[in-house]
């Protein structure tokens, strides 16, 4: 795909339906409940009659998309965890042990992981979608993460995941990421679009202790001003991006494309919904954050969005961890919207 | 049930156990994920190790119990909806129109719908648990809401339903309410039990104007004044809560003796659950705040509990939908813990 292919397609998204919306909160003042008092479940719920055109809209297929790869930043040293726990962790999903496994079995979730470039040579498992871009990128202190044809790639590959799950009967996306070093990659990008200083945008990540966390604002401040020059999105993403970042850019892209809710998980993901808003600002839209990270960056992220997280449980594990949680709430928001008797149906009684 | 034979079956009530406590906290370090990066679902799955004495805890059954029951104090004027609609709704529950019926069903949690007061002829539904206590409390703003022995009725009956839910596989409890006019009433147990003033612990419940909310806090005011005598828990409960509130009570007692957890709802139920405490410090070792409701008063309880809520979106519905909506997220806390990996056995690289 080129630069221009992904401009066209990308002017094919539309914003969700302002009329939807207001019919939605039309029907929840009719619902048995007094007016709002299911908060945040109602806003929930009226968006994604709005995403999906519909006062009918269903939860079906829930599908979390995991994309993995490794990033050359590493070589500064900048995460207590060695690199080929990429990789480890990649064969756990695909064991069934992790976190993400047990939190979307729980959730009535579909699973997919993909490797977008992890390191080393290639992951061969039948339950691995591999989509590898390359062995991981390249340090960004140095030169360019990975070049625009790779980047472009990777944004590809995210929209096309978004396709094959709509085609599948998926009404509910959520992404999800595993990559040691992505905070730091995150935090570059976050640094590079919101122009805040290294150190407001780097958290401790898996646990840095204050040498690593040095070691990452250090690394940060070099990358930001060596790649000064990136402007567009998808540059900012080629040159301090990771293929896995720009993958769940892609997926952001593609659930709007598709009208299909999408779960944004921590920060990671989330540096990815924005550089997709920054693409077409109408993808904020399809966007509905799962939780509050305990990574100082995620915070920024999710004002500069001006989306309300639903969840705030300190936990910064990534993987998909947060979206996968919020799933249930989702669900219950349009079980609510869609299952409760009106007023009149049921013969109760309204406010004096 | 007497006095006495209430205290002695409370007295059967032991903490949770700080020895599975640490054993638990122990292991959540050796699954494959940083440590504590899981935030609150680690807290919440150790908790649940600690009461129910196990690694190995499971949730099997959830069960919500709503009860539900008419107050006198409606003839104050503080309430927006007309009394009547505390028999709508428990009629909508049966049929299934209601929010909770919908987040149950999302939750996959079974059910039960109590009456355990509410005014008019007794309702005779076979999806009904038809345990009346009287046709509502009185009037608290001019008498007793009920009498000692009614109060030692409802609370008796709470503990029945946990000590049922346990026998039929329970793991999980959680108690919902329904009674028009109960966030005056448990507001006025709120300023009794905490010395706070009426205006600082009266909300506009279902969505009272200013001229509701000040008869409200008028008739806080007064019940309190009247009832300033009562200072034993049960006490309380009679002069000043309701049918549902004593049976909500009974239900957080009947948890901590088979060593359940129960997921609190809104203020109601966290009333009644500070009442449990008030009798009975260990009982606090088996609540699980389930969401901090938009009521004032819910807060300064949960404060006093020393419980941080799981969920705040913003919800003040009652029927036990907060606690529905938690249960998937205790679901996963405990489906983590115990599905999970280890870095041993998973063949994952710890951090340097």
């Amino acid at each position: 795909m080129t630069l221009l292919n992904l401009e066209a397609r990308i002017n094919e998204i539309s914003p969700a339906s302002d009329e939807w919306l207001r019919a939605a909160a039309l029907h929840q003042n009719n619902l048995t409940k007094p007016p709002r008092s299911l908060g945040r479940l109602e806003e929930t719920a009226n968006r994604i009659c709005a995403m999906r055109r519909t006062l009918s809209p269903e939860i079906q297929n829930p599908s979390i998309y995991i994309f993995a790869a490794d990033h050359g930043v590493c070589a500064e040293g900048v995460n207590p965890y060695p690199q080929e726990v990429t990789r480890q962790m990649v064969l756990n999903f695909l064991r069934g042990g992790a976190a993400i496994n047990a939190l979307a079995q729980a959730a009535c979730a579909e699973l997919y992981v993909v490797d977008v470039g992890v390191a080393g040579d290639p992951l061969v498992d039948p339950r691995l979608l591999s989509r590898r871009i390359g062995p991981g990128s390249k340090n960004f202190c140095c030169q360019p993460a990975m070049s625009l044809e790779e980047a472009l790639a990777a944004i590809s590959l995210g929209i096309e995941c978004a396709e094959t799950a709509a085609r599948n009967g998926a009404t509910l996306l959520a992404g999800g990421d595993m990559g040691i070093g992505n905070t730091t990659v995150s935090s570059a990008l976050t640094a590079a679009i919101t122009g805040l200083p290294a150190e407001q945008v780097c958290g401790r990540g898996t646990g840095s202790d204050d040498a690593a966390l040095g070691r990452k604002i250090d690394a940060v401040k070099r990358a930001v001003a060596l790649h000064a020059d990136a402007k567009h999105p998808v540059q900012i993403l080629a040159q301090l991006g990771g293929f896995e970042i720009a993958a769940l850019c892609g997926l952001c892209l593609g659930a709007a494309l598709q009208h299909i809710p999408l779960l944004i998980d921590g920060f990671i993901c989330t540096v990815a919904a924005v550089l997709a808003v920054r693409l077409k600002p109408a993808v904020r839209d399809y966007l509905i954050a799962s939780h509050l990270s305990s990574e100082p960056g995620h915070a920024l992220l999710l004002n500069d969005l001006h989306l309300e997280p639903l969840l705030r449980l300190n936990m910064r594990l990534g993987e998909g961890t947060g979206a996968a949680l919020a799933i249930p709430i989702v669900r219950a928001a349009v079980a609510a919207f869609t299952q409760m008797a009106t007023f009149d149906s049921a013969g109760v009684s309204g406010a004096h």
